[in-house]
């Protein structure tokens, strides 16, 4: 069922099979599977996640290539509730390993919150990430562009950005190397690093003998209309056209809840085996939090896998299941 | 576009970059990718596979769980024709390696068939599986509750299952280890060997101290009506109340074009890497052919993994797309 502050006092006493942190496609994914193996769980969702702000899902089997993510999470939402899974809105502040159990301390509502702790058996983190954007004096400016023909992802939209003039913003030296897979798409590109950072020489030789002008001035403001941006405007005041836009500045991973497990890292992605389970043996992790492609078909897999290790870890820790009746029966019989 | 007889000739001379064999969950995945990552894909697919048998997908988020999984076909069809991916129903005879390609020959029409042979630098085995059934007199018997209340994969249809009284069809001895799996959602189940083999003397004991009635007689039909089966009449003319059912027989592997190529096996399943690549480096498997969980939503996650790999194989090989005109202004500058 939906908790929210009113009804969450009822599952305070018990024990969850495993608290999924991350309502996305993977945290979904493996709530139903998990309900469906006859386990419970507890979804936590913040809200807003990375595939919250998907315009367009164009590369899911199974659903047109014009769905928004909200429909993908909201079609997950609802399969859940119909297999009896909690979910709950709110925020994951630390997680305590007590040996048997984890103790979960989430954070209900941003007025008036009150700090519930919840318990289950296993952990699933499937948290994932959200996409660093440029920093403009008017946000505004690039959430009306971005997620819309200015991407975050090339796996995502690459084809979309197909022989377009492209922006690639970036914020780091590192980074500019996104120019030379982005040129598999197009070799229309443009990098801009808003004055973030100092472009080393060997980056600026490389940027020139593959013909990609390199803008340092930062951006005042995007310019277009109608979610569609067709250039940028610099604080010089120059403007330069564009038909689409990548943004490659890296990512905010939503993993400091975990930073009191003894739990390894690749960078800030979970390592884990093939089942998702990562070096801690009731601790897994999804999606865009473990080392792997962030797409929503892997999120929604390791749903599938995580719950179905999972699934097995308790199934064959528990008695078997008898048909009573007949061993009585033949008791009977023998008697 | 949709190849037949009539238009495959135009096909003859290219040379794709990836033919996928196999018009699944897991292959139209990849053709989506791949067609997004600008490369050129077959689909060969014989059609009826293992999805599209399926009544109800009922744990692959985003779809509600009644979706049958001729609409995801359906779907991803259609999705992969807005892409411009080639489609074609036929039958894969072999496999060449020519070093460069591989020459796939197909079988194309069940009356004046046509053997045309097709070309490509890489290979998606995605053919899939197909579940043994129980080989009665009557197949439409068979057919009619298949897929509805007499399921075959307990991880899809365990919950339905659940707490009701089953039979479990067994073809080996071994298969009834099943049981021991099966009774997590019930502990109701009638085990039928429909005469097939010897049951060993440890296997009946086991059966016996689980409650698990064995029932050797082979099976005449079983019973029910609107796809809903409700027992089964046994040749000696008994008849063994049941409320749904689980089939646990073996599978045909789809994998006969292949033996000629030096490939790894894991008895019937392929060994793959973690992105689904064979032990020959331009011949990839996915879903239920390779070594993991049968289930859609790890096909279809499998088909990212490949087709992205193989995008950055081809992507590397290539070279990078220069914006030419910015050089010859620069050089014009210069000069």
């Amino acid at each position: 069922m939906k908790l929210s502050k009113k009804n969450l006092s009822d599952r305070l006493d018990h024990v969850y099979d495993v608290i999924i942190v991350g309502g996305g496609a993977g945290g979904l994914s493996a709530a139903i599977y998990l309900q469906r193996y006859r386990l419970s769980c507890l979804v936590i969702e913040k809200g807003r996640g990375r595939s919250f702000w998907m315009q367009d899902l164009r590369n899911y089997l199974g659903l047109p290539p014009h769905t928004h993510g909200r429909t993908l999470l909201q079609q997950g939402q609802q399969h859940l509730q119909q297999l009896n899974g909690d979910y709950l809105l709110g925020y994951v502040e630390n997680v305590v390993d007590e040996g048997d159990t984890f103790a979960v301390r989430v954070k209900v509502g941003k007025q008036d919150s009150t700090y519930p702790v919840f318990r289950s058996k296993y952990l699933i983190a499937a948290s994932g990430i959200i996409d660093n954007l440029p920093q403009l004096e008017n946000m505004q400016n690039v959430f009306d562009y971005a997620g819309y023909n200015l991407h975050v992802c090339m796996i995502c939209d690459g084809y979309e950005m197909a022989d377009r003039r492209c922006g690639l913003f970036v914020g780091s030296n590192g980074a500019i190397n996104t120019a030379f897979v982005l040129n598999w798409f197009t070799p229309y590109i443009t990098v801009f690093t808003h004055g973030l950072f100092e472009v080393s020489d060997e980056m600026r030789q490389k940027l020139k003998e593959h013909g990609y002008p390199l803008v340092e001035t930062p951006i005042k403001q995007f310019i277009g209309h109608d979610h569609e941006m067709t250039g940028v405007e610099l604080m010089d005041g120059t403007s330069i056209p564009l038909e689409t836009g990548l943004i490659s500045m890296g990512s905010h991973y939503f993993n400091e809840y975990l930073k009191d497990l003894p739990l390894e890292w690749n960078g800030q992605n979970l390592v884990t085996d093939p089942m998702c389970r990562t070096s801690h043996p009731r601790v897994f992790a999804l999606g865009d939090l473990k080392v792997g492609i962030n797409q929503i078909s892997i999120a929604v897999a390791d749903g599938t896998l995580a719950a179905t290790q999972i699934w097995r870890d308790i199934r064959r820790a528990s008695p078997p299941r008898i048909w009573e009746e007949n061993l009585q029966s033949e008791s009977a019989l023998i008697g």
